[in-house]
């Protein structure tokens, strides 16, 4: 297994950073892997918000769910995906463009979402931890005020970075389902009952848990994760987004 | 500069390639960069479908705006979007779920897309090229069909991969715009005209073509992207993915 491989292998989110800048050269090296990822038509339908207000990382990390960490990360980078630079450009010189549709945002959220990646594997090449912030998207309204979004912009996600403290290195990586149940030979297949138990009791197995209960672990994480307010606010927040987008 | 951040920037899209298979167990170092890459509450929320089908690969090829050389790569892996497995896994433990919005798509997009770009990662350290196949996004419903997705999925990206031929790898990368117009400080700013212009002519400086007429370069880069046959229909087809996830 070569570096690149060790490193992604290995590679998982930190959430607690040590109180340690990130030099101006590395955070450089990092915004170079985003603009160095592929982009649909070398377009580049993303901007990248660098938050160094510490204010405003504070304000984000209540709107964020309220996960206090994100206000403490060095480096915050938002990812938008982002059709209104090039509508922009294509108003300016008189092309007439219609409005953005939700395929052109779907593109962009793409691209916003590689560059992300791209960040993230270079950030673990020099050491430095990271960790997605799903939740920017909850919250349009307050979202779109704090950062001055234009209508055809939508957050894809947040990241933030920092030099994680040791407790956090030695956290054991959450482990995967095994790939039986996440890859499929041409065609899409809907699991069983018995396959999505089993799904979860082979993880719990090579975590070291063998003997949960998969249905009160099922029903626990559907309360926490998909019936949870934060869940609820995320999905009206995305239809605000989306709504920009919508042909009527 | 590190070998990781070297082969990030080195990295550009290949589309043709050599016939020559990708070992199985380099395939599986593939697949696994994808599993290890980061995931909302470590849910997975993405399958891949593994196209071995020789028919389905041709057909793909059509309906993805008519790229033969989809067809002839090694391997083809398709990103879905996927909130079908854990509605089906919440229902089957009688959790009584309601049904996906569009902020679980647009998370599980996010899912898929960081799993595939650590794929694409992991095969250029391993010699091995590709290129993302947006309009896989196109044709909603002879994907479908051809594909058996349920409501809940939807195809976030394509990606083929093969040992490049040479002229690939000579192939120069297209340069990227500056970063003054891609990353703002806190908050969103609109480009004016003029710095529309310059972000392009800035990029055509450096690409070599310091003399290329920016009207007539947006108004054909309009038409050939974004008005276009491909291009509007992507934005119908994403249309109908995302009509299953609209609350009404």
């Amino acid at each position: 297994m070569n570096e690149i491989l060790k490193q992604i292998k290995d590679r998982k989110s930190m959430r607690v950073f040590e109180n340690k800048p990130i030099a101006a050269e590395l955070k450089k090296e990092i915004l170079n892997a985003a603009f160095e990822a592929p982009t649909g038509g070398a377009m580049m339908l993303y901007s990248i918000l660098d938050i160094t207000d510490e204010k405003l990382k504070k304000e984000l990390s209540v709107e964020c769910d309220n996960q206090p960490f994100i206000a403490k990360a060095t480096l915050v980078l938002i990812f938008l995906a982002d059709y209104q630079r090039w509508y922009d450009a294509f108003d300016s010189q008189n092309c007439n463009p219609r409005t953005p549709g939700e395929g052109d945002i779907l593109l962009a959220c793409a691209d916003a979402i590689i560059a992300a990646q791209n960040t993230v594997v270079a950030a673990e090449s020099l050491g430095i931890g990271s960790c997605y912030i799903g939740d920017i998207i909850e919250h349009c309204e307050t979202i779109r005020e704090l950062l001055d979004l234009p209508d055809y912009v939508l957050p894809a996600a947040m990241v933030v970075y920092g030099y994680p403290v040791e407790a956090q290195k030695n956290r054991k990586k959450p482990v995967r389902f095994e790939e039986q149940y996440i890859v499929y030979e041409n065609k899409y297949r809907r699991l069983t009952k018995e396959e999505h138990i089993e799904m979860q009791s082979t993880r719990n197995e090579k975590a070291g848990f063998p003997n949960k209960n998969i249905s009160e672990d099922t029903k626990a994480l559907c309360n926490r994760k998909y019936m949870s307010d934060f869940s609820l606010e995320m999905n009206r927040s995305a239809s605000e987004y989306l709504k920009k987008f919508r042909a009527e």
